[in-house]
């Protein structure tokens, strides 16, 4: 049964941490950030902002502090194993004013995967958890991340990273889910530009965005169009594919998004 | 001929603003970030921060505004496009403090690939540029992009992008590149810790990360160490890989980076 008193009408909203020097090296591909995106938009909650973050203490409090505020959710990915430059659990607890340590909750999880000789002090920095915090599940290797206030942390190994997202998500509110449309059209931004500011001009309640693509040497264009309302949705989409029609584009399609 | 006023010894830092709704909402998986990354630390400048942000005014701004004075460079890709979500330009005049309108060197490169009847009101926004910023070429499709004081506004579009970080890159001061070396054990990261530790107390002056993977249903571990001092860097490598052998861990290389 769900509580009224979670106001499903409000918007939810998330900022995503990402903490990771071998990110911003270029060495490491993220491969957090989009599965984060499309999972939040899925359940309803509007991702409005990412920030990656070096290793470093200053930088991951400074933006603990200043998401945490802005959004409803936060959630960092990374820096929560067991070596030095592993700082998150620490900076997040700075970020609150809390004090950490070592909570038997966390070892109590560690101890199903791992026996007292390999429970070392390496391993036991990953059972740190700020006071005041709930640790989320981690069934892949037992060491759990956890939820402070507003703020989720999880690690940063995709695999992981979801089982947590997983984990976390019914402690979450969410909002109405954003639907949207795409119709890709074989025409440059340009060309697409006028037509589009009209149908624009008579949904402003419908989002729409227009992003070029560039594929075997040409330009295009995908016009996406957003709403929580399906039928201003579909209202706008009828309007949209009608103005390609009238400006006589050859070629266009409503696309599915997967 | 080098200037020696360029101060080649001093660290050269970046910040990178990503703006797009459809990046935030998981519609589109960037594409930028990584290329970026590793195109900076290649050429000696350092990345410190990344934002996404929205489709929003305020947002821009704000991110321009903290990024172009906490480090030596800003780019930002996407939102120069002719459509009405496209304000990059403005609101980074606004950031600025300084006005913005159509440029007549900017209309002058898109004469060469727009005849007249085709350069239309919305590719005209293309051309706006704020007063005093240089323009970044664009041989791909010709709307340039630009380079006010330190920050570079770059098109969203991959292929367009890197031309455009190409033609801007001769005019940014650039530092000593960051070398690497990475090993990979095949070992969870906590049975590492207290070995690398050891290693990183005998060379603080070089950076050392260990990053967890998770592949074909074992965890793993790379060491990455960073310096601009070749001689240290081996070193330090060379301490690593007999702390890995003192320790007995049974596989572990040494592997290239690309």
């Amino acid at each position: 049964m769900e509580h009224k008193t979670d106001r499903p009408d409000a918007e939810v909203t998330a900022g995503v941490i990402v903490i990771g020097d071998e990110i911003l090296s270029g060495r490491t591909k993220d491969a957090n950030i989009a599965y984060i995106a499309a999972y939040l938009t899925e359940i309803g909650i509007r991702l409005k902002e990412v920030r990656i973050v070096a290793d470093e203490e200053d930088e991951i409090v400074g933006a603990v502090n200043a998401l945490r505020a802005a959004y409803t959710y936060v959630f960092t990915t990374g820096g929560i194993g067991p070596t030095h430059d592993d700082i998150t659990a620490d900076s997040v607890a700075k970020a609150f004013g809390v004090p950490i340590d070592v909570d038997e909750r966390a070892v109590a999880l560690m101890r199903q995967r791992f026996d007292p000789s390999r429970l070392t002090e390496a391993r036991l920095r990953m059972a740190r958890i700020p006071e005041g915090a709930e640790l989320v599940d981690n069934p892949v290797s037992m060491a759990p991340g956890f939820m402070l206030e507003n703020v989720v942390v999880m690690a940063g190994v995709p695999r992981i990273m979801q089982v947590m997202l997983d984990a976390v998500t019914p402690r979450l509110r969410k909002g109405r889910k954003m639907l949207s449309r795409t119709v890709r059209v074989d025409q440059p931004e340009g060309d697409v530009a006028p037509g589009l500011r009209r149908v624009q001009d008579a949904f402003p309640d419908v989002q729409m965005g227009s992003y070029p693509f560039f594929e075997e040497g040409r330009l295009g264009t995908r016009l996406v169009l957003r709403s929580i309302e399906i039928g201003r949705l579909e209202d706008a989409l009828q309007a949209a594919l009608r103005m390609l029609e009238e400006e006589k584009f050859p070629s266009f399609e409503l696309i599915d998004e997967t």
